[in-house]
């Protein structure tokens, strides 16, 4: 095989998955990071990889956003939204974020395949993102390629970044005006 | 608009970019990787997620991979190899990690927009992804109606997906095996 | 005040805390170390930040070492050891970590004030540093000038440097033959 | 040897390194952050994890603060200060970060063993932590049994910890307020 195959496979798979996320539900995540105070981010793996391009791209939008676990991030209020990226929804260390975040009466949004997961039974606002996996048991209609959670973390970038471009819509913000607040000691 | 205006546009413009990235030059960064006793990979930004998300998954493979900065990266010798992921090019600190490398002997992959750039001229291999950047100055045919290096990003996760298929190939190594290095105490 | 005196007021109080350590943990904890196939270290927070100082001079000693909830860290076994740095023992993030290290059969290691915490129970081998912080309600004969667990984190990083000048003794490994794995690509 | 010894010399070590360092200097840092509209601190290696358990601290106390490289890490302005931890005050990644620092107009820290380095002749501020070190070739009266720059690093831990008690002092903040703001997700 060479890679223009597998680049195609993939690209089909992806109009598979984000293909079918919900106009509404992505419209309640947007509300909700609208409305917070702060924006926190969490995931693990790869998933948590793309939640923190994520979360770069709301800074430069200039959302004051924080990454679980990372050196800056202060407490969480009832103010602030938590954003979890998580294909099964079920991440030991993720479901005792999202139980802390409840308890302490803040937003919780899930992006996951499965909305019947843990943190999908404590999310105000869950956007499922059709991908199926090995380690998730549901008729999706296809099986992808692809190792593990790949489809689902690829179709979370996307999805994330579709978010960005609905977020720019609502505040009017620019690509310029988001190139400023860009790191710029690298 | 809706998510999937966006999403619709964010496909159309991954079509036009990964769609064009060349075979043999992916083969080349395979054969690099392949003879390599360690794999270093470094990115800066968004761009340095996805090379992070490489690094996870080469790791799943078997490869010895490190991400430049993290903590328990050791030291590159001549038989190791550098994948660099920077649409610019440009970037100060992997130009500077890009000419270390060089001094020692190893063998620098570079994947970008930019072929004739400083990182390009210092690279052995060079896979380009050809993506419209506003900081770019290249008549790639459209423009992208994303942010920033944004289109750049997500083509060069794709991208670095498809080369694990082609790893995973060459190697033997299946989902369920590759499921047995993962991370188990999150 | 300046910062002289606050710099006697520290000193002092790590007299207090590390001069406490007990010599013959110390030493189990170097056994769990040369017996295990890899080490991984785990910790949140500030007293995450000494386990990863920890966890690169491993590196330079020789020893396979990965950080929890980095990029390039794969699955643990029975045949590894996990080190977890945890003032109060009862991080959630840590005890799932230690719970699942435990089901899997690895060796864990815990650096601690409270040896009766839910890791302290779970754990092979303790190591207790007698910081007195105000979440931990136990008489230790004084009270810290430092905010929060400082004198913890400051007591955990001199502590697994000791720990590292013991293997350096049982590995004949020296200050010269650890630069040479140091990184240099930055 | 056993580890008591070894925390012996570490303790004596770190006297004649931390009881060094110049009240003048570090009344000139705590004034340099206090003017800041924002904070952002760099480091690499373990010098890096320190400044890193800086900021958390200088966040706790209420400084807007960001760690370059990290996630959320906005552009510094010339109204910012840059705060570099490097024992030997030439590493090349943070040579390129003051010098941008300085075109921009921000004021730039330093906590160094060489004050006559390439940072040190960019800083507006340089703190001299008298650590001697194998790759620094100063007369410091003694020699570290502690291998490559450990004692550096422990030292900066100290100092900077120090610093944040000189910090609470001129800002009225209390551990108690202080732990309000720490990290309630993990």
């Amino acid at each position: 095989m060479n890679i223009q195959t597998y680049i195609s496979q993939i690209l089909d798979e992806l109009g598979e998955t984000v293909g079918h996320v919900c106009d509404s539900s992505a419209e309640k995540l947007v509300d909700a990071i609208m409305d917070a105070q702060m924006v926190f981010v969490a995931g693990a793996g790869r998933s948590g990889l793309a939640m923190k391009s994520f979360a770069m791209r709301l800074m430069h939008i200039g959302f004051e956003t924080y990454v679980v676990g990372e050196t800056v991030t202060p407490s969480i209020t009832n103010k602030d939204v938590l954003l979890i990226g998580s294909g099964s929804g079920s991440t030991s260390s993720l479901v005792t974020s999202a139980s802390k975040a409840e308890a302490i009466g803040a937003t919780i949004c899930l992006l996951t395949i499965d909305e019947n997961s843990p943190i999908g039974k404590l999310a105000d606002v869950v956007l499922t993102i059709p991908a199926p996996t090995p380690k998730i048991d549901r008729d999706l209609g296809f099986r992808s390629v692809q190792p593990m959670g790949a489809l689902f973390e690829q179709s979370l970038l996307l999805t994330l970044d579709a978010i960005i471009l609905l977020l720019m819509e609502k505040t009017g913000k620019t690509p310029e005006s988001m190139f400023n607040r860009h790191a710029n000691l690298e």
